[in-house]
């Protein structure tokens, strides 16, 4: 899907077609965010007044592209797992044999559709821990794209949480609901309270 | 730029190449944000149960991709205002005349550079009342894009916000100055709560 230009990603999204949708999406822009760290990172290696801390800005580009990779590789789950679940859908219910079959294939279809979004979630919730590294230790120039890849990241983890809640409303087994609605609640919990106090900060910076 | 593949959009934007920056990735999330609502309106459109609002739908669709085209051309024109202000920058400044030259060329190309994130978040802030349209109109089975959509938007402004900031952080003229940094509350002001609203609503109907 990421090998089309971004001019068609953006034409598909906004298309009937069911992939990519808010979960892909979601994926995509916390990969975004996630570069504008690395950019970051990457002006500030090399530099003679940031010396000190180059091994660190080294190591921090590394994680940081694991995040992307995965979270490049999340855009392609959530389409491969949403196809089984549109199926699910689109299974017949007349008959009482049929509702049961349907019922079953459909929950079988959402754990799956449940743990991608929750994947991705994850995945931004480290990319705003690795920003805060960014905050502290990256040039002072590309300050601004900081606070504007955390805010990013910061959506991509709000984006994904609602896909996860719309598959696990509906989930019968209710102590694997509670399981991945309570991972996801600790998860925004700590990436939000970050994300936001990283991008205050930096508009305290240009503001001041 | 877009008409490269969406990951070669996120690899020059990690690179420490100076375009695409944090101001042209706005502009983007903007653009993937809005997106999201036109695949509601997409699929929403054609729906018996939706014929009473089909006419208001397409007039949506119709504002919606005004404000793609307007992002995605603010992708662009963010990378043509960044080229004179980073040659500015690099003029010599050894001596008083060229102090005073470097700073008359510096204080231009900022006119220019603080002007297109302010454009980039007025559309972010008509692409989220296009959203609220759609989360009163739109069909409910992708309610949940409503609220990534919106959450995308949000940020975008945020982060059109701080490339405005960034720059008339530095601006001489005091009085282009405060008009631009007014104009730019107003938005963020109206932008934020709204998105949040709209957010808050799609989150309460998958909790509910």
């Amino acid at each position: 899907m990421l090998e089309k230009s971004s001019n068609d990603f953006i034409q598909e999204l906004s298309s009937k077609s069911p992939v990519p949708g808010g979960g892909g999406a979601s994926a995509y822009a916390g990969a975004l965010g996630m570069a504008l760290g690395s950019m970051v990172g990457n002006l500030t290696v090399g530099k003679k007044k940031y010396k000190e801390v180059e091994d660190d800005i080294i190591e921090l580009l590394k994680k940081s592209e694991v995040v992307i990779n995965n979270l490049k590789s999340l855009v392609a789950k959530d389409a491969e797992v949403f196809y089984p679940l549109s199926q699910a859908y689109g299974l017949p219910s007349t008959t009482e044999e049929e509702k049961l079959a349907k019922e079953a294939v459909l929950q079988e279809a959402l754990v799956e559709a449940s743990m991608v979004p929750l994947e991705i979630a994850k995945n931004c919730l480290e990319a705003i821990h690795l920003h805060e590294e960014y905050a502290k230790k990256g040039t002072r120039i590309a300050i601004s794209d900081v606070g504007v890849g955390v805010i990013f990241c910061k959506a991509a983890l709000q984006g994904a949480k609602l896909n996860v809640l719309i598959n696990t409303k509906i989930m019968k087994d209710q102590e694997l609901k509670r399981k991945i609605e309570s991972e996801l609640q600790e998860i925004e919990k700590v990436g939000l309270m970050k994300a936001d106090k990283i991008y205050q900060q930096v508009e305290g910076m240009l503001l001041s």
